[in-house]
């Protein structure tokens, strides 16, 4: 092994990379696939992530920020508005796979209660109403909370959670992939102090507001994306917490916030409204599938 | 009591509203501050309060449509995108207010285990750690769910839920308004066979999407709305759930589709877009916070 991969490895290994837990959630998923030598370290909420990284616990964080089917994690965009000075350096796309899980020896007919988050539960309904028809749906905390729930049960019952949350709680897989809609896949941002240098195939997140209502200042507003030809991958609105009326924009665009015409975008846009704050620039996630 | 009164009344008594139970949720308040004189149907899911207009069962339905903290109610939009003909025929905006719920006679002191829907325990974080901070939180289905619970367990437990379901479940309001966010306020809309004739200040909700994808293509169309002064109150991206790249575009704006204006933003809207729905034209809430 060559001196510069000694180096890069003990970098890795001495990286602290805070997630989204509890352990054998999609969110540990994540950092996994981002830093498979990182020690990870386990948070119960998304603005404990943030904190974990604003304060030095963890040097980087993994946190949902859009799920194909629910849409935005409406925390995780509330963060980056309101409450954080984080950058965003990398995005993941993770399919989101669905398993029935049981204690070892557990026939699918004998499964009475069903725990997991309500999202879950309603994410595989027509699988339960197939296949378990009798059993009683519980809610719980989190996927992985469901697993620990049926680890500790003594009645016939099953969880719906990750792989690996099987791994963790010692039960077994009964079928993979339950989920109603096959194209159910989670985006996750890294949160870290600083965001990515350009690449050359790269996005910019950044939300904006107006103190006003006016017809037409959203429309001449994305003009200064139109006119210099940069492609908005997303656009999207969230209350702004004070009134349903008023609006915060999400929007993601083509490009790194260095790149020459990206910048004078921003400072078009800058002129043009009241509220204005720059996510990150990162490299587009190019392997969305596996 | 004139002719006309009792043909209203006996009209509003024979109508069947559906909602989003199950009794004592935020939306039979809703369908009850609608109609408060209708036969009241609760539902298990949104899409079952749609299936039961659409088959005849209710006349109209009440659905949760977005929530100023959480953002949308992502189940209703889908619904509106891709499975229905219904129509939004008015919109109701109510404040969300959060009960802590025990059996009479328990003090605060007592409970061990607080009862709720994920979302309302996160709502009422700060609340929960000031003032019960040993108590464990268990997840429910519902807000009202867990009132049941607290209603059938024997240990010292409280629920987050509506005042209303501490009426149905024989519970005590121990405090009210325990949510972190005093401005938490909940838009529904009622859904029918027709929308809402004119009445001068009118609301219009749409949705369209792009076959392709390249930019300007947003910026040109909301430019239909933009050219003909008409306020868009909301503009929003849903994915479209084939895929996390592509998305359909959601619109609220101020006007009746049988505003001439309208019809001609309508018309030049049309020509932009592969796909475009209008899900309703009716009378804008002047009633947020009471």
């Amino acid at each position: 092994m060559t001196a510069e991969g000694g180096t890069t490895r003990i970098a890795l290994n001495s990286m602290r990379v805070a997630y989204l837990g509890p352990a054998g959630s999609f969110a540990e998923a994540a950092a996994l696939r981002y830093a498979p030598q990182a020690q990870l370290l386990p948070c119960t909420t998304i603005s404990a992530v943030a904190q974990g990284v604003a304060t030095g616990t963890a040097d980087e964080g993994v946190v949902p920020i859009e799920n194909s089917l629910e849409g935005s994690v409406t925390d995780t965009l509330d963060l980056l508005i309101h409450d954080s000075s984080l950058f965003i350096r990398q995005e993941l796309v993770l399919p989101v796979e669905h398993c029935l899980l049981v204690r070892p020896g557990t026939r699918a007919q004998e499964v009475r209660v069903i725990y997991s988050h309500p999202q879950a539960l309603g994410q595989c309904r027509q699988f339960l109403e197939r296949h378990l028809p009798g059993a009683s749906l519980v809610a719980a905390l989190s996927t992985s909370a469901a697993a620990q729930q049926v680890h500790e049960t003594r009645e016939p019952a099953a969880a719906i959670g990750t792989a690996r949350a099987a791994e963790l709680y010692h039960l077994e897989v009964l079928a993979r992939g339950i989920q109603d809609n096959p194209s159910n896949a989670t985006r996750f941002v890294v949160l870290g102090h600083a965001d990515h240098p350009p690449t050359g195939d790269d996005k910019t997140s950044l939300c904006f507001s107006f103190a006003e209502d006016s017809p037409g200042l959203l429309y001449r507003t994305l003009g200064e994306f139109a006119r210099r030809n940069i492609n908005l991958a997303k656009v999207e609105s969230r209350p702004t917490k004070q009134s349903l009326g008023q609006y915060i924009f999400l929007v993601d665009l083509a490009g790194h916030k260095e790149d020459p015409v990206v910048k004078r975008a921003l400072r078009g846009l800058q002129r043009r409204v009241s509220f204005f704050k720059v996510f990150g620039s990162y490299p587009r996630y190019r392997n969305a599938i596996q």
